[in-house]
């Protein structure tokens, strides 16, 4: 079955889709967008994925493009055009075409498009053996809160981790401390027992699925503290792992030359993708496609 | 007469000229990009251009998409099908169409597009009595030297500096130094006479304008100093302007609330854009377009 894509009010096969070179979001990566996990028919978390992408259109005064409701039909409809049981739904809004100038322009329709795709569940995907990431300084701008497309120095970060035989680079600020992955969040656990992970400020994304993990910890009585940790502090740790809607939780085995723990994943790490798989899967949390 | 654009091999009108949607440059800002002024059928500094986007593409590990010769045609084909006199080419290279995925592909061609416009001359174009700029946090990644098309905080900083009344917004590092316009060089005369302009670093990109403008200076025995200054000498100084292709050189006469100088373009400022303008319009530095 070919896939079908959807711009601007119309749905296209997806080798036709495109958009016109003066789209803002090409020449100026003046756009943001969202990714969302569709799961046996249901979208993962739904609605802090939309939440965040009002967030991002607030910070960058980008207009949505349609009324949310709107929105999330046309993201059913997509979701049952393309015949999708698992997989991801890829939604991108830009300020849209005008001609080009840095400063906004005066009147610009913004360009919504929605993509998806079949994707194997993540934890079926690997060999479950965990991952190695490596440690990058830091060098992207300072609004990384806002889930923007521009997404460079991610994507030089991803490149540096992949020749280096690792599936994930974290990046460091200047004082040595950890802000996140190129596409995921950072997480820890310290010889006490204190599952670790930054606070959110505008140095990280508020990745959903970091809070998701957050309330099951809670929940399951796991001492969570909010704060930044050096590279040496994970190099240290007793577990640690990322997290992202495409990824969930992937446990990190070694850290740049350092095996973390035994160098299998850890036991809390372990139990913790359990629940989240069990979250995932709990039609309560999340969207049906009907 | 309808503009012509080109992408990847063929002209089309303006109006039709489009990217796939998984286009690199438009989900990731993996891309780079030049705009050369066409003053006169003559191209002016192509070759520093050239070579400057040969550094950007080096710098990305992004193939060049033709040869070096056959994109000057290319440039050359389309100011002929526009019948531009006096305009601007943009030439952009990303690297390409590939699977969503941060890390590069593992096989893609990269995307070119050219377009072209007209553009009336911006010495003409202001009523010369020169420009207000604004000072503003540079919040931007660490490799400005790249002129890639990861310019959201670019964007956010030139439209902060229209809504203030500025054409321009000069950011400033964590130290206090200026480091560049959104879109421009920045420079300042000090009260012993001497020109200033940020030296090259990873921090701003090195403008063709602003080394043409070091080489007009040098014969003109003004001294030049490369190294950063603060926003607080910028102030204080007795001339300011900023440069860029199609800005040219612009005369700054207030920086924030404080006026330079007498409120007017500077003497040196003004012989500088007169000696500019002769350069540009002196054949022997430049391509013919035939």
């Amino acid at each position: 079955m070919s896939r079908v894509s959807y711009v601007n009010g119309r749905y296209y096969p997806h080798s036709k889709v495109s958009v016109h070179v003066e789209d803002r979001g090409y020449q100026f990566a003046d756009g943001v967008y969202e990714v969302i996990l569709i799961k046996n028919r249901y979208l993962v978390d739904e609605e802090p994925h939309l939440d965040r992408l009002d967030r991002s259109l607030q910070a960058l005064e980008i207009d949505w493009p349609m009324k949310q409701a709107s929105l999330k039909h046309v993201i059913k409809e997509i979701i049952n055009k393309n015949k999708l049981k698992d997989g991801i739904v890829y939604i991108q809004i830009t300020r849209g075409v005008a001609k080009r100038d840095h400063g906004f322009p005066k009147k610009s329709k913004p360009t919504l498009v929605i993509t998806a795709r079949p994707l194997l569940m993540p934890h079926l995907n690997t060999n479950n053996k965990g991952a190695k990431v490596i440690t990058i300084p830091d060098i992207r701008w300072k609004r990384c809160d806002i889930k923007s497309v521009s997404l460079l120095p991610n994507v030089l970060g991803k490149q540096a981790a992949r020749e280096r035989g690792a599936q994930e680079a974290w990046q460091f600020d200047e004082e040595g401390f950890v802000t996140e992955g190129t596409s995921t969040n950072a997480w820890m656990l310290d010889t006490d027992n204190n599952l670790i992970t930054r606070y959110l400020d505008e140095a990280i994304l508020s990745g959903v699925t970091r809070l998701t993990i957050i309330d099951i910890a809670k929940k399951e009585g796991i001492k969570i503290v909010e704060r930044p940790f050096t590279v040496d502090e994970a190099k240290k740790s007793k577990e640690a792992f990322f997290t992202s809607s495409t990824s969930f939780l992937t446990p990190v085995v070694q850290i740049d030359d350092v095996i973390i723990g035994n160098g299998a994943p850890g036991l809390l790490t372990t139990k913790l993708l359990a629940s989240y798989l069990r979250y995932v899967d709990c039609p309560k949390s999340n969207t049906l496609i009907s």
